[in-house]
């Protein structure tokens, strides 16, 4: 399969589709992006719309931005070796365009979109397995890494081969669906030292909830996150192993001369030198083999707890419990930066998990080969133990230890008085005395602790590095970290562009102006946003309906006025103030609020 | 001055006035503390105590630690090698019980006290300095650098060869003064860009307040502290400057050869090599010192602004605005752990500030040496402008220049519109088309993104990593950064055990009772303790007594039974429950709280 009669091909196709739908495109969208891309600009990033279709497509892109990386040639047209950076930059506007009609074909919800659909992502299909059924051998880092890195790329136009003739037989099924909030997380009760642990790790298995569904451009995220995590793992192996193992099969005798000049002498035998060599080349393979798997793992947690997170968050803000996911105050709505970043986000997401899987590879291998040639090797043949000289140093140890016992069992025993439920200390006179002669004693114990703490926070950092959720730094700080800004960002956007009571109440409006065909589908939006909110009336245990009604509008008015929320009572913080005057400040608020309720503002939310 | 022979008589004198501050002590005192360190246990870190004798006595024993490190005998009457190690444990009990009689004489609060205290300070103070005159070179690491690392120590001595005598004719002034918080800082306008750099500039430059007086044990850590930063220092230079000095004075032409050996030929001239060659170790020399001093400064800097922090956060926590200091719900009281970290604070800073010196230092020193062989001596000379070569692949970087422009510009421009002081997206298509077009520009943005995340959060935790005050790690796990939790540990007690109120309360009960001598003072504090609760009622104006009185009530009520506060309105979080039912568990609160609040416990706080 010719490369360059292919794309030519098919780039008239798209070019073709493009215009397709630029004829069709309405005349008040903005002109000048329309005619720059050559292409109409339709909602696929919008909750109405088929997941898998915009999530394969990103997957197929993402695929060809990585190869991008290690093919001689960016785009197959040119072969010249000059202006390769120009072509480069070139390929960065070209391939979206290539497969964008995939993603635009899905959007149209009629019978030719999802024909054309059907066979333009047939011809991708079919092209690329020919391509890698005809030459699976590159001569480019390793044999077989074209196969391997294309295997993802292979696998989203196989699922968008076979979605697109499905979405045309058994035409567009119900996908939309608002995200319901049941249960509120409120566990009072103080866990158990098991339950905690327990907690802690089901914390990082994301269980699907009927009544929480993703948002399109996270799931877009995720499962670009996924590839990326794949395709490093497969770059990483093929960049190191193979010239390992060329190497340890290179190894013979000269070897021994070799070390002899550095003064290292393995063994007198030359046999056994090679012999010494070659396993210890081996221990370094499975070294960076584990790390890298390692790396992986690690990474898959980390998204896996970024879902979990994410779903915690994005509930906490339906309900408006914006300073738990903050830590400070803000107002959710749209702005200028958060829309940059929410732009960026899935770019961001792919670029930091490439960054953060060759740090922690790189990392964990050399800690790995810390480990196994100064620890284990050593314990196996006895010898080399340089580690564990400094443990030899018993008394030193001892002592500091006992220095600790005998604080933690001074302080327990002598120091700490239980008197009608309270604390209070007691004893002053010897505690004073202890804390003076234990300090050059603990000034020591503070040289581990200063350790323990630089170790744990470069551990913690370089784990959760492929995180964009949590913030890197301290919480005060914390939004000087570049990727934990996105994140907020974007939450933002998310939240206040697919809240479940504001679907449900975009849904009603327009079934009550009869002005939409697919009326079913709002019909039952609008019943599960009324359900939500019963639901939640029926958990308060309240039969009011005068309350009841009160509620609706407070909600409606939050909603639709999110300014509003940073005046509730919830949100304010304490001062001085409040701390003695509680009572009017409560009372202040609750009148503050109940004056705003009446004017509730209902905006006509754009749900297009 | 024999140091032999000096340390059996001062010794002698030591244990004479143990023994004889034994037979002044209380049966009713633990027996085996007191007979396990011969001394009888005192009051030496209560808030009633003069704080520069034990500041003083604390940083002696600091200097006399840290010179332990580099002296080959520990102990001046062992010169055995083989059994250093006990001798150096024995060593860490043997100094603090050497110096102890210099802060127990302060405690005594009479003529006896001061005159033994004058006679033993003058003791060290003499011998101390006639052996640094009497030989001021020693062969250790530098000539000078045992006399450089006793500096501190001759000065402690020497405030308390001066402070003895002060207090011994002047008698023991007034010391306590109870910690009052006056303004409650709640700057709720949002500064502008400017006052926000000039606030953030004044948060590092510690202003004394009248109205706050440091505890005696911070005082004492942030002296340590200093004493570290300065003795870290001179062991840097020390270790470090002169080896430097002696290598760049040895540089003769044979380095020509041995440079050729290894196919660096810096010129043709031997001359000329050697030139160059001392010219580059000058430049190593002046970056070793630059970090250096930029790692003092910076630890200088951590250490003020830990000042201003420890004070409004102790503030903060006077007023019982825990959640704010601690990010979640705490209870104030004294606890086994809490009181193991209180002990151990001042060892811990000590041992961290020097352990974050030799870091920063490091680090530092790589930074430089990269910045000057890599960017400014080539920019000087002309030549080996390796960083430079990546800057020439220009247009790449002006495409992701101008790709970060267009996505700012069209967000501002094209997607949000602005309506009736609300805002929201508009022309999602262009939207959605935009992000998708852009998406492989922003993967390249996004690993510049990552890498800055990368440099940005190494930087923070290394110049932060001295600090205990802060966590170094994410806000929900900060708990598990070792020295942060010493640092919220070490908060509790303190405040728990000197809120102002409290103890304006514990003089008024004292002054009921009338069993005290020192009554005057007393009565200052609690008519301070009233000043300060009526400052507070003046600021509120409220002039209604029945709410006053009110206000009182309830502020004992919460002193004195801290896990009220947990209960109270203000530290409820708030969930989907409060959302909706606000009003209802407004009520509820307010409620419980005007039912405990009669109940109120008051108990008799211990404060001996």
């Amino acid at each position: 399969a010719d490369d360059k009669l292919y794309h030519i091909c098919i780039a008239a196709i798209s070019v073709s589709t493009q215009v397709f739908f630029h004829a069709r495109g309405k005349a008040t969208l903005h002109w000048c992006l329309t005619l720059c891309f050559l292409s109409s600009p339709v909602n696929f990033l919008d909750h109405t719309q088929h997941k898998g279709l915009a999530v394969a497509v990103y997957g197929v892109l993402f695929c060809k931005l990585f190869s991008l990386n290690t093919s001689p040639n960016p785009l197959p047209f040119i072969k010249d070796g000059k202006t390769r950076e120009y072509w480069m930059i070139l390929s960065l506007f070209y391939y979206p365009t290539l497969y964008y009609p995939l993603l635009a074909c899905g959007t149209l919800h009629n019978q030719v979109g999802y024909v054309l659909g059907s066979l333009l992502s047939w011809t991708h299909f079919g092209v690329l397995v020919w391509q890698k059924v005809d030459c699976s051998k590159t001569p480019e880092i390793y044999k077989f890494y074209s196969l391997f890195t294309s295997l993802p790329q292979i696998a989203c136009l196989a699922f968008l081969s076979f979605q697109y003739p499905l979405l045309l037989f058994k035409g567009l099924k119900g996908t939309l669906m608002p995200e319901i909030m049941i249960k509120s997380i409120s566990n009072a009760s103080k866990p158990g030292v098991v339950e905690r642990i327990t907690d802690a790790v089901k914390s990082y298995i994301y269980t699907p909830e009927d009544v929480f569904k993703f948002p399109l451009k996270l799931a877009i995220s995720l499962v670009v996150a996924f590839i990326a995590i794949y395709q490093m793992a497969v770059l990483l192996i093929c960049r190191v192993v193979p010239t390992l193992h060329i190497v340890r099969k290179g190894v013979d005798e000269d070897i021994a001369f070799l070390l002899a000049g550095f003064n290292i002498i393995l063994s007198e035998d030359r046999q056994e030198v090679v012999r010494i060599v070659v396993y210890y080349m081996w221990c370094v393979e499975v070294c960076y083999i584990s790390a890298m798997t390692l790396s992986c793992l690690v990474n898959l947690a980390m998204l896996m707890r970024s879902m979990v997170l994410h779903r915690s968050n994005m509930k906490a803000l339906y309900r408006g419990d914006i300073y738990n996911v903050y830590n400070r105050q803000r107002i959710i709505r749209p702005s200028r930066p958060a829309l940059v970043c929410w732009m960026g986000y899935t770019s961001y997401q792919a670029a930091v998990i490439c960054l953060s899987m060759i740090i922690q590879t790189l990392v964990f291998f050399i800690c790995l080969l810390f480990a196994v040639f100064l620890v284990i090797i050593p314990i196996l043949y006895g010898q080399n133990l340089i580690l564990f000289r400094i443990l030899r140093n018993m008394p030193f140890w001892l002592m500091l230890i006992l220095a600790g016992i005998v604080q933690h069992l001074a302080a327990r025993f002598l120091f700490i008085t239980k008197d009608a439920g309270t604390r209070d200390l007691k004893n002053r006179g010897s505690l004073f005395l202890l804390t003076y002669m234990l300090f050059p004693v603990n000034v020591l114990i503070g040289v581990l602790v200063g350790m323990w703490r630089m170790i744990i926070s470069a551990l913690f950092n370089i784990v959760h590095l492929g995180r964009m959720d949590i913030s890197l730094l301290n919480r005060n700080v914390e939004a000087f970290d570049p990727c934990y800004r996105c994140y907020a960002h974007y939450l933002k956007i998310e939240v206040s562009q697919s809240h479940p009571v504001m679907k449900a109440f975009c849904g009603m409006l327009l079934q009550c102006s009869g002005q939409d065909g697919d009326s079913g589908q709002r019909v039952r939006d609008a019943e599960e946003g009324i359900q939500l909110v019963q639901q939640e009336k029926k958990q308060n245990k309240l039969s009011s309906t005068k309350r009841a009604r009160g509620h609706w509008q407070l909600l409606y008015t939050l909603v639709n006025n999110p300014s509003l929320v940073g005046s509730r009572k919830h949100f304010q913080r304490q001062s001085s103030e409040s701390f003695l005057n509680g009572t009017l400040n409560c009372a202040t608020n609750e009148g503050s609020n109940k004056e705003s309720s009446p004017s509730k503002k209902v905006e006509s939310a754009s749900c297009n």
